[in-house]
């Protein structure tokens, strides 16, 4: 590639249900907080990740709505969309605007409201990221899905309900110190079992909220980057892999392809290996996935994803720090912003701006965006000097 | 950039209502005529452009989706929209990956059903494309809103509503001989203002009309592609630019900023002016709509753009011939997919391949994408030697 790429500025809104405010104003805070953190006034390109915004506020088009409504008449904007991965598309779309050269400074805004609807209008929405005709059809939605990976899981390999628990409580104990989460009560692991059902056996504990949220960085060239920032975060690494859409049609069904190919791909460009992560923000939609998503990404052998949590190695001082900031369990998922949450977050640990929530030491970080039951996966490598 | 990006495959379906065939399907035979044409059997990435899948057919997530359906499992594969200018963004995504270095070979598929509802559920799909709280929410659509600017435009240049006939007449007369047309009808310049009115003045025969068609085209390195095949086509501008979305916020509403600008890009890039381009894809979604954008792009003054259409430059053998196949009004316009059918018809004629709508000697064309009333315009010049 040309150029290398790296981030220059962070900006985020907090997460949850923000009934007050629309679409546009939400992405805008975001975009005025990156803009703000990495000193500059405009940029060159746009690329906005949202999911659910045409179904949800009958509202597409982001590109120019965006640009529009932040004062960038004429600035390149566009929208991606890959269901919750659609923030890593638009990291990597992003990115690719600075390694061609056509770009020099590109915003990647991922923005979403996703709770002002009722949430069964929301299960239905959500429903058309699946494979309409063989699973939306049938009735299926993301969650039953997942409900059913875990069920096969735990019978595959012997496991039981309360195996998972640890990683909602390590999410709940990093949104606890994290302002922008949206939620920020502690969990206790003897309550994890006795939640509400969601879709048996995923409970109210086990998967990850909805949520409104927005969040944007900015990407220049690593050359330019250097004069700009103390502390450019380069993303050393960048793949997106797919899956067959349809759970149904894997060949195997508890391993989850698109995160093990687009790990790969950024091991390899690289250099890198597992243990050299120095920190994880894991798509933990479900304890299910966060499971599944350590396995198929080299770090823990098949059926045995969840005793990183269980023997409480992913803590903030643990071996392998997830979802530092609360991940989408307790910071929240806002679908579309969700990869670009991660990428903010990821920023701050490796600047050693996290506060209460720094990973010591943290040079290397790894992002993982995965669309409902892991169709698509973005995977990236962050990293400082 | 560090490569540049040439054309080395071209597939498309015809145009029109394929009610017997799904979105997937429809995608993957356009996928599989530009891998044939190409001669090749896989590709590192799928950038998927598409409008209306999500409000339509309740099914999104189209990198996926489609890389899936044609036996590709685990390729990059991702979706971009912006309204009926999806497939203009969608080249360009695509033309960035391979000008990074990211990926070697690329397939750009522009896909939509957009007949599959009733016309009443697919005007309020289309409103999404607009400002929705301050358009759509008003009870605007597209065409209404196309109709106040043709009204303003006949009123501020003393023009009539017969002015605007030859550009429907020239664009049925090209489709008439294009195989993949939806409309192959001739039409007679005095029926033009008898049509039946859809949103006065704009009428039946001054419009558009949505359709479904599917599109591709692959993408590879520009030193690589002369090894492939015997005519790559290269893409020698690409430039996005956005508008205020909505009509009413726009300081000059008859003055289309975002294809000026585009094109103003897209001329810097290459050194061209508009007397170098030999043929042009126009956006002729009404006959107000070329009327503008002809004038936006440098091909005529303000007030001007319709009399190249009335004296007759814009045919085949005229001084600038647009909408070679037949256009959005003949060949139709199936939103997502419309820029990629634009590419592949300006390929066919740089290639010598149009047959009866051959442009005789056109060594560079222009494609003009352009969202609705102009919120995002996708500007791309193409070359051969």
């Amino acid at each position: 590639m040309m150029n290398n790429v790296s981030i220059v500025g962070v900006g985020q809104t907090p997460v949850g249900e923000h009934w007050g405010i629309g679409l546009r104003q939400l992405g805008l805070q975001a975009m005025q907080a990156a803009m703000n953190d990495a000193k500059i006034q405009d940029v060159d390109a746009v690329v906005v990740g949202n999911a659910l915004a045409g179904l949800m506020s009958k509202q597409n088009h982001l590109g120019a709505l965006m640009t529009d409504f932040a004062g960038m008449r004429g600035t390149e904007g566009v929208r991606v969309e890959a269901a919750d991965a659609s923030g890593g598309i638009a990291l990597r779309q992003g990115m690719m605007l600075v390694a061609s050269g056509a770009a020099e400074t590109v915003l990647v805004l991922g923005v979403e409201k996703a709770t002002d609807i009722l949430a069964s209008a929301r299960i239905s929405a959500l429903a058309a990221f699946l494979d309409n005709e063989y699973e939306a059809a049938m009735g299926a939605t993301p969650v039953g899905l997942m409900a059913m990976l875990m069920r096969r899981y735990m019978l595959e390999y012997n496991v039981e309900l309360s195996c998972f628990a640890n990683f909602s409580v390590n999410a709940h104990l990093n949104g606890s110190s994290n302002a922008n989460a949206m939620f920020r009560n502690k969990l206790k692991a003897e309550n994890f079992a006795k939640a509400s059902v969601v879709a048996d056996p995923v409970n109210l504990f086990d998967v990850a909220p909805e949520a409104d949220g927005a969040a944007a960085v900015i990407l220049t060239s690593s050359e330019r980057a250097a004069d700009m920032v103390p502390q450019p975060v380069r993303i050393l690494g960048s793949a997106i892999a797919t899956d067959r859409l349809a759970v149904h049609d894997r060949e195997d069904m508890l391993y989850l392809s698109a995160v093990g190919l687009a790990a790969e791909r950024a091991y390899q460009q690289t250099g890198l290996k597992p243990k050299d992560i120095d920190l994880l923000e894991l798509h933990d939609s479900a304890t299910i996935m966060s499971t599944l998503a350590l396995e198929a990404s080299g770090f823990a052998p098949r059926g045995h994803g969840w005793r990183l949590a269980a023997d409480g190695k992913l803590g903030l001082a643990g071996e392998l720090p997830i979802s530092t900031f609360g991940g989408l369990k307790a910071r929240g998922n806002p679908l579309g912003a969700t990869g670009v949450y991660q990428t903010v977050e990821a920023a701050l640990q490796l600047r050693g701006e996290a506060g209460a929530n720094q990973v010591k030491d943290a040079k290397i970080a790894m992002l993982q965006n995965v669309a409902m039951l892991g169709g698509t996966a973005a995977v990236h490598i962050l990293g400082v000097e």
